[in-house]
């Protein structure tokens, strides 16, 4: 058995649900993820990277028998096969309330975080589901109480940090919980709100009368139905949008309160430097019942067919199951491995920087090593990646290198008739046509740093 | 019993073994492994990010009692108990050479590769031993060859790494496999070479005497003894320590190859700018039997009692468990969390930046966050970190905040009795005094932009 065992091959393609990239796609992938993480903090978030594997007695604290399911267990060597009080983490924001409950006396409050770290969901294996992914949440978390600016704050980081992703036109969409939930309350709705409230987050996709039958499945009287449908069909700019929300006259606190969140957050926004065109109120957003309290919100690529990439929203309460302490907050998430994976679907992926190299330098024989590797270090003082190619080879596999490297320039190093080293700069100019120009080591560094700050 | 577990409170410490920082720690490790992580990519090492999970027949190929006890086995929902086919990687390694079997088509050899990623080992818990911790590895791998040179460019990058991170003095000792063995071939030592190998690793510890026993122990004759502790005793610098080995007269082809690409590495090692100063030759170096097959090498701090904090070798073959390919490479390793540990543990940790935010702005009134929000954006662009306090709060709230923060800079905005805004801008001076200064907007920018950088 052992034998046959051994001559088996191990199976060394990647487990099925999990990502693994070839050298330049996780180039291209450590780029927008340092982009996320340098946009958070220069909002001032501070990065967490608390340790993947939690208590399951943490994990589990909510509970819900899908995460019973999709969780990972670990166990720790083949002797304790009946330990599963260890489980790797679902999400960043279990480990952030644990974090918060044990290192509460240690935080400043309001207290900012960003947390770029893989999570893990045995998800059934499907295109484009991944049971290892990278999620990127930013959150604030207030002790007591937080101001509704922060709820302004979130999405206009979201904006600027798609702004600088480039990635064509998007648009935060907002709502406050408050409203629909106001709503229902001034309706008397009080039964299966949850089922009502996923019918309205799908009122987009279906017909009116298809709406309306599946709000009257729900039970709701045909008055419910007819102010239902006509909040959902409030559309237009944030201005009007608020404009016919205070028309409804609805006498409802709750309703109130939420209207006036809305109009809080949306003016913040602008004064925050959000474009005007980037964001709007969208009052069918209900967003998963029962965590958000507030402001919630959804951001939407509009150029592909790629969909929502970031939602979140405001909570009341952070970690009430680790703690007595009252930790309202308002946070978002970007799920990065899904929207890498799209946009390498959608060929929409930067193919600029296909290489962590800047530059490859190659002596093309033995006597010009040393001043390959003398313009390798100046060039890094510089700040450059420079690679330079040491293996003893013919040029054409050199250059085979070189070619496959696709960094933005190739420095060759070769002594002309009269024994002299002479140094060829080689690169693409904008037309794809290739250059070639024999310069000075001076010459070299300068066109080069010009060229690639 | 359900209801009694309910009441129980859920332990929020991190899991023993596990090392969780604080906002400002965090600050400091995140610091590290960007200089880390930044100066592998100026050498044109493109970072790798694979699973954290792999199949067990991948990660047990190797075999070994340790590794089975070790692991961390993960297994996917209550149901699936008895399957333990993955588990968590325990090095960087193993991953890599799956990897580049798996990929082998793909890639451009010399491959040079770096990986800065957790590992999980389940040892003992003990005091500084972890059993998630960072890996910082670079490797070149060659397809069937690779020359020596890249034995000298790996301790060149650890050189500059170190120099960077600026933890004092410290030495890369440097030895060749090759040598050893090629003495021992010489004296006709076959037995136990592993044990003897482990004696001489330890040679500097004990006194002659007692070296001398253990040898005996080991069931070398007067002979063999006087032969290995007369080499074990050459010290001095490194051309003496290579006339030294020339002059033992050893007429072993392997012993002489060692001796000879210890002369080429270390030539190349100025050429490639390291100084004389920073690097030895050590020939006690022996580092695990079975894995290095020449250069060797081992990094100490010179100023702490740190000890060794990075080591590697060369290889002859990555991946024979997983590929027919014969891929010989080099490559390195710094223990990331355990070295956070020992520099915070020694005070020796960097308090300069401890918090991600350069500035924190803070509006006096409700009037002054108009302007706030507005000047914080500015020095965005400026590309600063900037966090700006939103709470209503007291004046002495937010000026607590400001101060536990510790941002360089604290600009508060507020009105003067006529009514205009004013910003004030505080910072430190070199004696650690408060500076206080009333100045314009575009004075304060050019103030801080001129300062940070």
């Amino acid at each position: 058995m052992a034998n046959i065992k051994e001559n088996e091959p191990i199976n060394t393609k990647v487990i099925s649900g999990f990502m693994e990239l070839l050298p330049e796609e996780q180039v291209a992938f450590d780029n927008i993820k340092s982009i996320i993480e340098s946009t958070y903090h220069q909002f001032g978030f501070t990065s967490l990277d608390t340790p993947l594997v939690e208590r399951s007695e943490v994990l589990l604290a909510k509970g819900g028998e899908d995460i019973n399911r999709q969780i990972y267990y670990v166990m720790n060597g083949l002797e304790s096969k009946e330990r599963i009080d260890q489980a790797l983490r679902f999400d960043l924001t279990v480990p952030l309330a644990r974090y918060v409950a044990e290192h509460f006396n240690d935080l400043v409050f309001p207290f900012r975080r960003c947390h770029v770290g893989r999570v893990y969901r045995g998800e059934r294996a499907q295109r484009g589901r991944f049971r290892e992914f990278y999620q990127c949440d930013i959150d604030v978390i207030g002790r007591n109480e937080l101001s509704i600016r922060y709820d302004a704050e979130i999405p206009s980081i979201i904006y600027q940090l798609f702004r600088k992703l480039d990635l064509g036109k998007f648009t935060i969409r907002i709502n406050n919980r408050k409203v629909l939930n106001g709503l229902f309350e001034d309706l008397q709705i009080t039964a299966s709100t949850s089922s009502i409230l996923r019918v309205i987050d799908k009122a987009d996709k279906v017909s009116y009368d298809a709406l309306v039958a599946s709000l009257k499945k729900e039970g709701l009287t045909d008055e419910q139905i007819k102010s239902l449908t006509t909040f959902i069909g409030i559309k237009g700019d944030i201005d009007s949008i608020l404009m016919m929300l205070n028309e409804l006259n609805v006498s409802n606190a709750l309703f109130m309160e939420g209207v006036n969140e809305l109009r809080t957050v949306t003016e913040l926004m602008v004064q925050m430097g959000v474009d005007r065109d980037y964001f709007t109120i969208d009052l069918a957003i209900a967003r998963g019942l029962d965590y958000y309290t507030g402001t919630v919100y959804e951001t939407v690529l509009e150029d592909t067919r790629i969909g929502s990439v970031c939602s979140g929203g405001r909570f009341d309460n952070l970690a009430g199951h680790y703690t007595s302490e009252k930790l309202p907050g308002v946070g978002i998430s970007i799920g990065l491995t899904r929207l890498f994976w799209q946009l390498r679907e959608n060929g929409l992926l930067k193919t600029i920087h296909r290489t962590i190299a800047d530059i490859v330098v190659v002596p093309e024989n033995e006597q010009n090593i040393k001043t390959a590797l003398s313009i390798s270090n100046d060039l890094r003082i510089e700040g450059l990646n420079v690679d330079v190619y040491l293996e003893e080879a013919s040029m054409k596999k050199k250059l085979q290198y070189t070619n496959r490297k696709e960094a933005s320039y190739t420095i060759i190093v070769k002594s002309d008739l009269a024994g002299s080293e002479v140094l060829s700069l080689q690169y693409k100019d904008s037309d794809g046509g290739l250059i070639k120009k024999q310069m000075s080591k001076d010459a070299i560094i300068k066109h080069i740093t010009e060229g690639v700050h």
